[in-house]
């Protein structure tokens, strides 16, 4: 029996081996380049994804959130990062995780800082997260005082670790000057890395962002490495040119429920709460918040003329098909669509379906109330 | 102990009397014009708030897909309907489902019709959805021929019966001409109506969409509303015209996790993940993906300044703040942010927490992995 016959319902497929190869491929980089790689797990929050990375020599992973990093916990990893400005009205689960498991935060003020230093029970560590110039999050390379600040807050504490410094170039997904950027962050880097180094000797420093991780080869002196949208991949980052469309890994099979031939349209049961809303905006103006691939079963391949989804609400998604596709399909057959942002498919879905039938777990725990 | 004080982290809150008054208010307007109301659950796809309902004399619901009626079922609604083009892989889960609840589904070609007729082995009724004009989906006025093989397919089985017509105006969310839409869709059903009721005694018309159920006064002889996102409304209904931001009924409780004086911002977490994308664009250009509110220990208050959330990523978002909010604010506090569109948030947080301190469930099937 194929995995296709499993399926009734909108449901997110994972290949497996696609997965792998982007691992592995990004843990080989980072090992030539000398640099360990500590994947941000956003993307695929998911246990069973964490030990296929391990088999890449993956020791580390970084959450986006104490849900998440709650979640990881117990399944071995060396150390876990929560990579969001620490938020203190969680300093008693953060006590209860850190009994269990080595973990980092990451601190962009003093304040947050002091109150880490007057709470923590166990000990954390901690980066330092530095502005990397697009005004996300993080401390300005101007605001030095901020930051001798933060240090001598941690120094209160006896629990309280310096880690080194972390910066997320997030504006490469503007798609302009990757180059400039990266060079920009870890220059940054380097900067802060020389200053510190005598009174830190153990000092790291992290930079992560797909678009430069995926694409540049030159890391200079930055010591760790932690993208995420990597392991899946998706449309934007094809966009960006961080990747192909064949290494995109996940992808999301939608029931087919209409067809209006007059008007080249699918209507597909796939919309804003399976997808997420992320668009991509197409040369003639149009909007993509997908891609049709064709579901095998062996997994999906890239039809040769192409359809994508023109628009969606709440359930509904409505391709726009090719002469070929439109001649082809049935009502009742199922579609692949390609994520723009698999990310927040990955987050919307909750959970995979492996194209050898197997659940693939996600984290839940980020939408749980208290 | 306020409910203020369960909350570590990004949580939704629901509050009772704001969602009871706006179900009380749309239930006395259904019932003075003399039509039934039928609410798309859509919007708050719980069961606690169901039993809200049913206090104003709501005794059927609508569903957006087969996992949320199914989610439904046992909870002793009169009937329940999904109103989403019927998939006809999920016939097995409806067989599964009719024989424990009276259902109906939503048709809109003769294809699916032949389907269930040959694979019900319950009684199952059905809407035939009718195009609004706006091209998502439905049967377009012009094509009597597949109306009537819809009909034929039905005759052919003793387990599907007509209910009636449905349509759905969803280009009244655009925002112009919601009265001139709301005429041509009323005039619509009356004019299928006209012509089936012979043959089809019982049928009955239903119209359904937030703008058009709030403002429009007359229904004509429309004998269902179905209006949805009321329940809970939103930013998009305030700027639409259905509501007042005062008839916002959820909010969800982020955390300040710093604050930037020099750039007027306050970074939350509070992100994607937690109130969906979607987003309004101001008369300035800026866009608006969420307004904040300050939390009570009875609830929140709208400020007499305006501070909004002016981007954000997976986890993050980014608050334009007013010099107000920007004085008063600490790192610590928690802030509320009123939704853009209340569906998409109450699906991506996946439970709510009332300000009387109880958690309120949501369904979380729609996400799960067959």
């Amino acid at each position: 029996m194929s995995y296709l016959d499993q399926i009734a319902s909108p449901t997110l497929l994972i290949d497996e081996k696609i997965t792998r190869a982007n691992l592995k491929k990004m843990a080989s980089k980072a090992q030539q380049l000398g640099k360990k790689l500590v994947p941000h797990w956003k993307t695929a929050q998911s246990r069973i994804v964490g030990n296929w990375a391990k088999d890449y020599g993956i020791r580390e992973v970084t959450a986006s959130s104490i849900s998440l990093a709650e979640y990881l916990c117990g399944e071995g990893w060396e150390s876990i990062h929560i990579a969001f400005p620490f938020n203190i009205r969680e300093i008693p689960r953060l006590n209860s995780l850190a009994k269990n498991q080595d973990i980092s935060v990451q601190l962009v003020n003093a304040s947050t800082a002091k109150a880490l230093a007057e709470g923590l029970t166990e000990e954390v560590s901690f980066f330092v997260e530095l502005d990397a110039g697009y005004g996300r999050t993080g401390i300005q390379a101007a605001d030095e005082a901020e930051l001798e600040e933060i240090l001598k807050q941690a120094n209160r504490s006896q629990k309280l670790k310096f880690k080194g410094f972390y910066i997320h170039p997030g504006h490469t997904y503007y798609g302009k000057n990757t180059q400039k950027i990266h060079e920009e962050s870890q220059a940054e880097l380097a900067r802060m890395k020389a200053k510190y180094l005598d009174r830190y000797p153990n000092l790291v420093t992290r930079l992560g962002d797909t678009p430069g991780c995926a694409v540049m080869e030159d890391f200079g002196a930055v010591d760790e490495l932690g993208p995420g949208n990597f392991v899946f991949f998706d449309l934007m980052q094809v966009q960006l040119g961080s990747c192909k469309k064949e290494d995109i890994s996940v992808c999301l099979a939608v029931p087919v429920v209409d067809i209006r031939k007059d008007r080249s349209e699918i209507l597909i049961h796939g919309g804003g709460v399976h997808l997420a809303k992320d668009v991509l905006t197409q040369p003639d103006g149009t909007k993509n918040f997908g891609e049709v691939v064709f579901l095998t079963e062996q997994g999906w391949e890239l039809p040769s003329h192409y359809s994508f989804v023109k628009s969606i609400s709440q359930e509904h998604g409505i391709i726009h098909a090719s002469k070929e596709l439109l001649h082809s399909v049935k009502i009742g057959d199922l579609l692949g669509i390609l994520p723009v942002h698999s990310c927040m498919t990955a987050d919307a879905m909750g959970s995979y379906l492996s194209v050898s039938g197997q659940k693939i777990d996600h984290a839940e725990g980020v939408r749980q109330t208290p």
